[in-house]
């Protein structure tokens, strides 16, 4: 049989260039180790094995998940230390002590009394459970907000004092990061973030409560932070795979985005300078974090040449609607033709696939198909 | 066992009440019975054979879909007259010939001579096809636009006169009837897209080419329409669940949302009158269509009293940020508390999931899970 190039698959399709996920890989991999800081990945971006696998090369192998349906599949593939990063609740307790008895670290995170006390609860069944108290580092999400970290003392005494409960350690994620386009604005909030936790755990151990685990993460600050000092660990997520909304806040380039989707021309409307792709809102998703900094970028750009110049600047369902200033080149798109799109934010693009098409653009420009990865969606 | 209820259900998780989804159904089917059109449902939204299957009660079984994946998927639930209502291009072709030689009658569109002239190529090699043309009314996605029709009469001779190729008939999807809020605007969205494909069927048989099917459709237009004449059938999708979009427009009532996300909350941040539940942009979607009149609706809004005051405000891949203009009730709302969340836009929200929860508001207020519906994700 002969090979699988993208011109034979089914649009539309999700594409991952294993070429440049290695490079983005073994940047990410090499600046933590050279900072001293273990690398422990969010997975949600990528939800595959496969990924993952190539992800903790070198490093110890904890990984970070967003979904208990992430940490079953993570576990199955041989993973035995994972932090599901989402803020627990109670009713999720029996499933994470199921994980645990089959011999993985599934750790857990809060920010709540209640919830800390009903950890304590549950672990005098037999149960253990290791446990993180989130920090607030300024980008209000989840977390006690630093510096006045309203309750920590006591959540941090209730673990603590709990038989079959490990206080793991402090962690956050400084998502405000996303909100910064220069190497010096995202260095501040690294700095920032990194003040948050390591007062979070100075405050711990001030009080006599250990905290072994310092773990801040978000892929700008663990590209341009300047100063790990005190931190133990990091958890970027996307820069595994990058996407635009990261070139644009500049926590890579622009050659360092390693998934797009693989979308076919099916109209065109010159009376509006436009053509339809089989990609709209649920292949591409309808997230235009990438908007924040490049209006025009709309719900992806087109990859090919003439690159960028073309951007999805619309979509319904399964329309994407093709755009440009200048007149569309519709003698180089015929209907039928095949184009590539980058997303605006690859974790929500991804979502939508079941696989990903593996291409590696060091071999043959990334026509033929030379892996296919699983991934692992829903909750 | 005991009944399952939604309080043992994973969360995040889909729930449909079925009492509304019967509610739903019954008046649009109702409604194009009275008006003498056909009704071709779009299971772009339900995504589900057993709400096909009730969908279509009273009607000869024809339906719509969106990607191959459903036309696979309903033709072996029993449905043997599909329209793929998204442009096909000729890659595509393969895989509806072999559909159809399974004995289902699945339909394709086109607006483009290139793909007619390929269609009518592949219907050569003993294949058969049934083809619409499609006509923009003047949403501005795909189709011809009417009234110039460019191409119009050659894309039919060509498909007329090809042998194995049945020409369909027209259709259109009047799109700009979601961003009307009034009867009166979406009725007159609903004449133009009459206007348009009785023009294009009458333009056609002007010239002696048959156009059997006049297909319009859109949840807005098939509910306000007041004049059908010349249309011989209606493919309204979202209608079936509805959804905050809708309601807005007016194509429903606040009582006839029948899809919810049901979410934990994870926790209190007091500080800033916001609580976090585990629904966030891959749980909800970003789709923020409701926005375009009801800016406050954000990602949804919170199903369960105190109706409609808190909404999901912001969303990042598994948090959903909950405010409102008045302080929160905490109290109502402790860390591991359930809320369900209405959706902006149903079809896109539901993308996300596997499956329905189906609850019944007629039996038990909805809190037994009565049943359990699959979907249909993916391409």
């Amino acid at each position: 049989m002969a090979t699988q190039t993208i011109d034979d698959l089914p649009t539309p399709a999700l594409i991952l260039d294993r070429a440049i996920l290695r490079r983005n890989l073994k940047r990410m991999s090499e600046r933590l180790l050279g900072a001293g800081v273990m690398l422990r990945p969010h997975l949600k971006t990528a939800k595959s094995i496969q990924v993952g696998r190539m992800a903790v090369e070198g490093h110890d192998g904890r990984i970070t998940v967003s979904t208990l349906a992430e940490a079953r599949y993570f576990a199955k593939g041989g993973f035995t230390d994972i932090l599901y990063g989402v803020g627990i609740v109670p009713s999720k307790l029996a499933a994470v002590a199921e994980l645990r008895r089959q011999g993985v670290n599934l750790r857990i995170v809060t920010d709540n009394l209640a919830v800390a006390r009903a950890i304590a609860g549950a672990a005098t069944d037999g149960d253990t459970f290791s446990v993180f108290i989130e920090i607030d580092s300024g980008g209000g999400r989840a977390g006690l907000p630093f510096p006045e970290l309203p309750g920590l003392l006591d959540i941090a005494r209730t673990l603590h004092a709990a038989p079959g409960v490990d206080l793991a350690g402090v962690m956050t994620h400084a998502g405000h990061s996303y909100h910064q386009n220069t190497p010096d604005g995202i260095a501040a909030v690294a700095e920032q973030e990194r003040r948050a936790i390591v007062g979070a755990a100075e405050t711990l151990r001030a009080a006599g409560i250990p905290c072994p685990i310092v773990s801040g993460g978000s892929t700008p600050t663990a590209t341009h932070s300047r100063d790990f000092t005190g931190i133990t660990e990091m958890r970027p997520g996307v820069y595994v795979f990058n996407d635009l909304d990261q070139e644009f806040i500049g926590s890579c380039g622009a050659g360092d985005l390693a998934l797009s989707v693989l979308a076919s021309v099916i109209g065109h409307y010159p009376h509006r300078n436009q053509a339809l792709i089989d990609a709209g809102a649920l292949a591409l998703s309808k997230d235009i974090s990438a908007q924040e900094f490049q209006p025009k970028v709309g719900y992806g750009t087109i990859a090919d040449p003439p690159a960028r110049a073309m951007a999805v600047v619309a979509c319904s369902q399964e329309h994407g609607f093709v755009g440009a200033d200048d007149p569309l080149p519709y003698g180089n798109l015929p209907v039928g033709s095949r184009v590539r799109v980058l997303p605006n934010h690859a974790c929500i693009t991804a979502a939508a696939y079941e696989r990903y098409y593996v291409v590696d653009s060091d071999l043959d420009g990334g026509r033929s198909v030379v892996d296919v990865y699983d991934r692992i969606n829903g909750w």
